[in-house]
C-alpha cells in the first residue's frame, strides 16, 4: 500500500519498526561508498595489458611519440575517436588524461580569448550565463560556478532536456553562451536524447552569436546490453545541416574504457573552432602525452575493438544495477514514495524521492557509514530546490556492498517519507 | 686578424671565397634541424624501460593509481620532486606530462582568479605586464603575449637577469605582476644565476602584493658534467627568509630525463599558494595521470637515480656541445665577429652576432638547408632589437649533421659581417 493511503497509526507503527532496523544497520559499522563514478578494481583489470611493455615508439605519421610530437596527437587516435564522433579526424584532437579538463580548458578559452578569432573574450561581455540541464553532473557546474558564470536549470525530461525552455531562453537573451549536456545516458538520470531533441538543439536559434553546445560523450560506448542499447544522433552532422557547424564541441575518453585517471582524451569540433583551438592549444603546451595514446591504440586499434572491452565490463555492471533496480522496485514501488529511470548504460541511477526527503535521506546513510553523492551535487550552486534528486553510483562497491548499501539507502527513504508525512522531527537525536 | 682591422678589399676577396664555399654547401642540399630544444633518439632511448610492463599499481598511499586517484599527484613523484626543488612534498604538486602546461595555467588562474583568495583577477587590473629576461624563452613570452600581458625586457648579464632595472622596475609599477625566470643554465644562455641575484630575487620590494616569479628549472640536473657544474641557490628558502614565501612558483618536469612528451612535471609553491591552486585545480580535473607518474618513479625513486641517467644523457651531449663550441672557438673569435656563454649543462647555446646580422645568418642557413631557430625569437614578440642573438639547439642533430651545420652556420656568419662592413646589398639574389 503506497504511504500516502496509510493511516497515520499504521505509518507510526511501521516507522517504529524501520527505526529498529536502522538501529542495527548503524551497529553493524559499514563502511562504503557510493558517492562517485569510479570503476571497480575488476573493472581496472580488464585492460592491464595496455601497460604491458612498449617496444615500437613509431605511430603511423613516423613520429618518435617519446618526443615532442604531433600537437593534435597520433594519427591513430584521432582516427579512433573519429569513429566515435563520427566527426572526420581532421576535425579531433586527442589529448591527455582527462576530458573534464578538455572541457574546463575549452570553458576557459572562451572566457579568456573568446570561442573564434574576433568573437570576444566572454570575460569582457558581463555576467554571461550557461543552461543547464537538471538534474546534471556536478563538475560540469562547478566549472562554470568557477568563472563566475550565471547557471540557469532546465528540467531533464525523459527524451532530454525541456527544448521549449531550451529555445525560448537561447532565443531572447545574448548573454547565455552555453548549455552543457551529457546527450547519452546522462549523468545522472542514464536517459539519452531523442533524435527530435538532437535535432532542435542543433536548428535553435540563439541570440548569442558565439552561442555553444558542450557535448559530453562521457558515456556513449558504455552500453549495458550492446543488443539493448540507445542510440544518439550525431550533434555535428545535424548543426552542420543547420549553418551552426561551430556550434557543438563534443568530448570524449577512454576513462571508464581503460583506466580512470590515466586514459586518453578526445574532442571534435568544426574546422574553425578546431584551428583557433589549436592556435590557442600551441601556446598552452608542445603536445599532449601522445606514448599513451599510442599505448591504447595498441590495445585499441578501433571502435570494434573498444566495443568488445566494453561488452566486458557491461558483464560487471548489469548485475550490479540490477541490484538497485532490484532494490528500489521491491522496496521502494510499492509504496509510492520515489521514481527513477532504468538506464540502458552509463554509470548512474537517480533517484527521486518525496520532495523535501533526499539530504535527510543522504543523511540517515552517511550516519549509518554508507556515504553517497551530497543531495543537491546534481544541481547548479548544490541547490535542488525540491531536495529530491539523489544520484547513486553503483560501479565502485561489490555486488554484496551494494545490496547492504542499497537495503539501507531503502530503508532510509522510507524512514524519510514518514517523517515527513507525520510531520515527525528530524534531528539525528531522534534516532 | 678581425675582420674590423681588415681593409675593404682584403674583405671583398675573403667575401667572394666564403661565397663560393656557401654555394659549395648549397649545392649540397642539407635538410638539419637546430631549431629546438628536443632530445635525440639514444636520449630516448636511455629511458626504454620507463616503458616496461607494469604489474604493480598501488602507489605509497594505497591508492590504486589506474583510478581516479590524489590531485596532487602520487606521493613517491611528490618526494622525488621535492627533493629536486629543495621544497617540503607537502608544497609539491606532481601533475602531467608537461611543465609548460602548468605555468601557462598557472598564469591563467591568476589572471582569471588571481593568484590568492581576495587578491583580485589580473584581468581585472587594466593593462599588467611581466618582467622578461632577455635573450629568453620564446614559449614562455607566447603565454604573456597571450594574455594580452606587457612584456618588458631586461638584459641578462653573467649572473643573471639586470637587478638593478629588474628592482627599479618591480618597485615601481604595481602592474608588473610576474617575471620569467629560467634560473639555471638558462634558456638560450645557459646562465645561472648567481647567490646574489636569487637573494635579490626574493628579496626586493614589488609594488604589486600578487607580484609572483616563476622559476622555470628545466634544467635543474642537466649538467653536461657533475663534476663541473653550477650550483643555484633554493629560491623557495630565500623567499621565506625574506617573507616572500608567496612570491615564487617552480616548476620542472622529466621531459629531458625520460621522454620529452610523455615524461612528469610538478610545481613547488607556498602553503597557500598550493592550497589556492589545489582548490582550482580541483575544478578542472580529477587527477593527472598517476599511472604516468608510478611507471617514472618506479624507474627514479629518487633524485641519486635521476643523475645516473643525466650522467648518461652528458655522455651524449657533452661532445655536441664540443662540436658547437669548437666551431665557434676557430671560426668565430678569431675575427671578433660574435661572442657566447660556454654553458655547463642544458641545451642550448647562444650566439651574438655582430648588430643586424642574426636574421641574415638565419637566413642563409636556411637557404642551404639548415633551418635555425628564427632570429628575435629569443625576445618578446620575436623582436631582437639588436638583431644579434641566435639561439643554437644541437641536441637532437648527430655529430657528424652537427659538424655540417656549424660549418655552414660559421660561414654565414663571417658573411653577414663582411656583408655589414662593406654595406653589401643582401638580397638572395647576391649569392
Amino acid at each position: 500500500m503506497e504511504f500516502s493511503q496509510m493511516a497515520p497509526q499504521e505509518l507510526q507503527a511501521l516507522y517504529e519498526v524501520l527505526t529498529k532496523k536502522y538501529q542495527q544497520f548503524k551497529a553493524q559499522g559499514l563502511r562504503l561508498n557510493m558517492s562517485r563514478g569510479k570503476p571497480s578494481g575488476e573493472q581496472l583489470d580488464l585492460c592491464r595489458c595496455v601497460n604491458q611493455t612498449l617496444t615500437d615508439f613509431i605511430c603511423e605519421n613516423g613520429e618518435d611519440v617519446r618526443n615532442y610530437s604531433s600537437l593534435a596527437g597520433i594519427p591513430e587516435a584521432r582516427r579512433l575517436f573519429s569513429e566515435i564522433f563520427g566527426v572526420a579526424e581532421t576535425q579531433v584532437l586527442a589529448a591527455g588524461s582527462s576530458s573534464l579538463n578538455l572541457m574546463y580548458d575549452t570553458v576557459c578559452r572562451a572566457f579568456v580569448h573568446g570561442v573564434l578569432p574576433g568573437s570576444g573574450p566572454w570575460h569582457q561581455q558581463g555576467k554571461i550565463k550557461f543552461l543547464c540541464p537538471v538534474p546534471g553532473y556536478d563538475r560540469h557546474f562547478a566549472i562554470t560556478e568557477s568563472f563566475g558564470i550565471e547557471m540557469i536549470t532546465v528540467p531533464m525530461l525523459d527524451d532530454g532536456p525541456d527544448m521549449e525552455r531550451v529555445e525560448e531562453l537561447a532565443a531572447k537573451d545574448d548573454l547565455i553562451k552555453g548549455i552543457w549536456c551529457v546527450p547519452i545516458y546522462s549523468n545522472p538520470d542514464g536517459i539519452t536524447y531523442s533524435d527530435q531533441v538532437v535535432r532542435r538543439i542543433a536548428a535553435m536559434p540563439a541570440a548569442a552569436q558565439d552561442f555553444r553546445v558542450f557535448w559530453d560523450m562521457a558515456y556513449c560506448v558504455h552500453h549495458l546490453d550492446r543488443h539493448d542499447r540507445d542510440y544518439l544522433l550525431n550533434i555535428y552532422d545535424e548543426c552542420v545541416k543547420c549553418g551552426h557547424q561551430d556550434r557543438p564541441y563534443l568530448f570524449a575518453s577512454t576513462s571508464k574504457v581503460t583506466m580512470a585517471g590515466s586514459g586518453i582524451s578526445a574532442m571534435a569540433m568544426s574546422p574553425a573552432n578546431f584551428a583557433w583551438t589549436l592556435e590557442q592549444l600551441s601556446v598552452q603546451t608542445i603536445c599532449h602525452d601522445n606514448v599513451n595514446q599510442l599505448r591504447h591504440l595498441r590495445l585499441l586499434p578501433n571502435l570494434a575493438a573498444v566495443e568488445d572491452i566494453m561488452d566486458k565490463h557491461a558483464v560487471l555492471l548489469r548485475p550490479k544495477f540490477q541490484v538497485v533496480l532490484d532494490a528500489l522496485e521491491n522496496e521502494i514501488s510499492p509504496y509510492g514514495i520515489g521514481h527513477w529511470h532504468k538506464p540502458k548504460g552509463g554509470y548512474f541511477i537517480s533517484v527521486f524521492t518525496e520532495n523535501g526527503c533526499a539530504k535527510r535521506v543522504v543523511s540517515l546513510c552517511h550516519e549509518a557509514g554508507v556515504e553517497l553523492t551530497p543531495a543537491g551535487a546534481t544541481y547548479p550552486y548544490g541547490n535542488d530546490p525540491a531536495d529530491s534528486n539523489i544520484r547513486l553510483a553503483p560501479t565502485y562497491a561489490s555486488l554484496a556492498d551494494l545490496a547492504a548499501a542499497m537495503e539501507l539507502f531503502c530503508l532510509a527513504i522510507k524512514l524519510a517519507a514518514i517523517e515527513k508525512i507525520l510531520g515527525l522531527e528530524t534531528s539525528p537525536d531522534v534516532l
